[in-house]
């Protein structure tokens, strides 16, 4: 239904229905003109968010939507301790990397505390991309090598290097040359969720493709629960054989943690640690600073020395001691209130209801997910066909039923569902009982 | 005396000198190990900046240093306005541009409005090096082409894609293989400010090279003020007949704005705006929000559509609520308090005195700068042979006498001078005495 270069539009506005939307709405989006062809808006009728607070947020007439959807404000929309560290460093100083500051060293010692001993070196950046387009380059000059392998719907960010590494971008933009693609870990397809000798397999062949082109491995980049592939956690400890494999032939392996890291999989604060496994590099973003901009690659110190000796980085706003202080407000925020606890307690619950509501609606094919990342795969009934159209209606009844969400996944059919990482009992009940509430109102509909 | 691989490492620390510090700072430096070996801090002895205020940076200890190089708080330090405006949207809503939001808007249209009309489109991110990168895709979408021309010691940022443009980064970085450069337009040894024509003959020269390979031309990429080719502002106008061929050839001008913009040089709010011309397209970073990460590419709307066409574009952090606020606080505050004309009345001032002392003291080999980014070219007198080791020298008195400055250009030999544009008549003044006390005091040390 969807093909593959739409994926990343498969729940946005479409600019020929403007005349449709409320005069105030398409005021406004009429304004966003100059903005230019690239940006997109969520759903049929675009939301305009005026406030926000904890998992709420409120448009301009005091609507209030649950967020089942952000994985940004971790902590919560509008969060008080975040605010109060920013305001306050901004009142004192904000300078660069070049200078000294006690906020950088206590950050970046306290980041390093929650990785393997091994991982030992930390540089900042402003985003996922910046830090994803500086790993490969770690990784190219660290091997010598050229060729990067990824998953066939992955999502690297948004940088010239890095987009040629996302194909879920769409197959209208050229990816790298020099790249490869392994299959979608689809654990429902497949039938199982033990699939780390067969994506081995996959690297493998893969590397042996590069070589025969004579292209040099450098590393592989994976997100332990291959979100924008559709959200395949596995089995705990699938990632072994994988990265065996990758080391057996020279290569890199980077674990991509901006969607899982953080405590999101609830099981571990890092996605890869659910397996068992010490990558050799290891970006972060999205929640770090609970929307200021900060990201982070953190480094085997043996990997940095070749980039490091020939390369000098300087990155203007990021290790600011303004974007220090706010992750760091973040960091000690998650461990004062354990969200990675909250993560894996309200993650539970909500897979264990949806698996419930999965034996009333058939079209609820698959409920997959570890912590508050939870995949639901939207298909046509008694079959594994992935359903597009039904997982739009259903995302877009949700909105309606003022509940936030997207879809990801190679058919755009799986609900993401990746809310703030506070999401409450009381969340978790909301977001199922309008579940039931959509699917209902799609089924009379239908009638 | 300095190599080019060493440009950006020209006023570094050492890290073998770190048994020569005091012990605080010695203990500072020495935890900065695990943020890898990329990234470098100023002077021989670093400074620990705790706050900073207006024109003024202190250390823990209360010095005071008046800050002469640091163009990213444009509206000086700890700024209230800008702290204000984003404290205040910190507690109200941060999300992304997928939801609508008025910041955006209000933002966008009050920027565009600093523009000649035909550039009618912006998009956002986060730093001068996202921009960059998005500008050559953008470019090279528009033409079909790949190469781009660059100055001799252009800088254009971090990702892959934009460092392979950057010879500044030294010469053990690998350029782009399609890239070609021109030499830098050094006024100052040319012996004429009017090369327009001169860098339009070299511009026509790489575009043939490009040819006889193979490499269809994209573009050029040009800072207005060539900031790291050692500031050389020129004549008004000069970049027309540079434009002119690159249009010629099919070409897309980028004006990297990152330096000259918002107002930097004085005479017009963006540098491309002293040469009359119309880029195709435009970046800016550093001084956009006064520190928080925000930055942008504006162009012209033909010029993003076939990029637009295909490729959807996203930016977690970038064109969020916060960053707008504080984008628009900044601007807001720019017009306020004029901070153009205040650039380019304290910029005459102080280049006037540098003129002054550049008679008395003959390694003052050149002063050259429009509004309030001035180059004093270093050489050894009565030649116009650069004295790069002289330059650090002054530059390590300078900071003895609490003064911040750096060097660029390709010898490493000129002072960069680029205060806050809030820069006052006093801040001119103490800049001047502690020049002169500096050059005294080596001319001293050298008897």
């Amino acid at each position: 239904m969807t093909t593959n270069s739409t994926i990343m539009d498969s729940n946005s506005f479409n600019m020929a229905d403007i005349d449709k939307l409320p005069p105030k709405l398409k005021a406004m989006v009429k304004r966003r003109k100059i903005l230019g062809g690239s940006y997109r808006l969520f759903y049929k009728e675009p939301l305009d968010f005026e406030e926000g607070h904890g998992t709420k947020l409120y448009t301009p007439d005091g609507t209030e939507y649950l967020d089942a959807y952000n994985n940004i404000p971790s902590l919560g929309h509008s969060r008080r301790e975040i605010q109060e560290a920013v305001s306050k460093q901004l009142n004192k100083i904000n300078t660069h990397t070049r200078y000294l500051n006690q906020n950088i060293l206590n950050y970046a010692e306290d980041l390093l505390a929650t990785f393997p001993k091994e991982l030992n070196r930390v540089m900042f950046m402003l985003s996922g991309s910046e830090a994803n387009d500086l790993a490969v380059r770690v990784a190219k000059a660290a091997t010598g090598g050229e060729g990067i392998i990824v998953t066939a719907e992955a999502y690297h960010g948004n940088t010239a290097l890095v987009t040629g590494l996302s194909p879920a971008i769409g197959s209208d933009v050229p990816m790298d040359i020099s790249m490869r693609m392994i299959p979608t870990p689809d654990t429902y397809r497949l039938g199982t969720d033990d699939i780390g000798n067969w994506m081995a397999a996959q690297v493998e062949k893969q590397i042996a493709d590069m070589q025969r082109h004579g292209i040099k491995f450098a590393g592989i980049m994976l997100d332990s629960i291959f979100s924008s592939d559709g959200i395949f956690p596995g089995k705990k400890g699938l990632l072994k054989p994988v990265i065996d494999m990758v080391h057996k032939h020279g290569g890199v392996y980077i674990a991509d943690e901006v969607q899982p890291g953080f405590g999101r999989t609830g099981e571990t604060f890092w996605g890869f640690q659910r397996h068992g496994i010490v990558p050799d590099l290891v970006t972060m973003g999205k929640p770090m600073a609970n929307g200021i901009a900060c990201s982070a690659l953190v480094a085997k110190s043996d990997l940095l020395k070749e980039f490091s000796k020939n390369t000098p980085y300087f990155n203007t706003f990021a290790g600011s001691p303004v974007a220090m202080a706010a992750a760091q407000a973040t960091l000690d925020t998650m461990k004062k209130d354990n969200t990675q606890k909250n993560s894996l307690d309200r993650g539970k619950e909500l897979a264990s209801k949806l698996r419930d509501l999965a034996k009333k609606y058939p079209v609820l094919g698959d409920v997959r997910g570890v912590g508050l990342y939870i995949g639901v795969d939207i298909v046509k009934p008694g079959t594994k066909e992935a359903d597009y159209n039904y997982a739009v209606r259903l995302i877009e009844t949700m909105r309606e039923n003022h509940v936030l969400l997207s879809l990801c996944g190679p058919h755009g059919n799986v609900l993401k569902i990746r809310p703030p990482l506070v999401f409450s009992k009381e969340d978790v009940i909301r977001f199922v009982d309008m579940l039931e509430k959509s699917l209902d109102e799609m089924e009379n509909k239908k009638e």
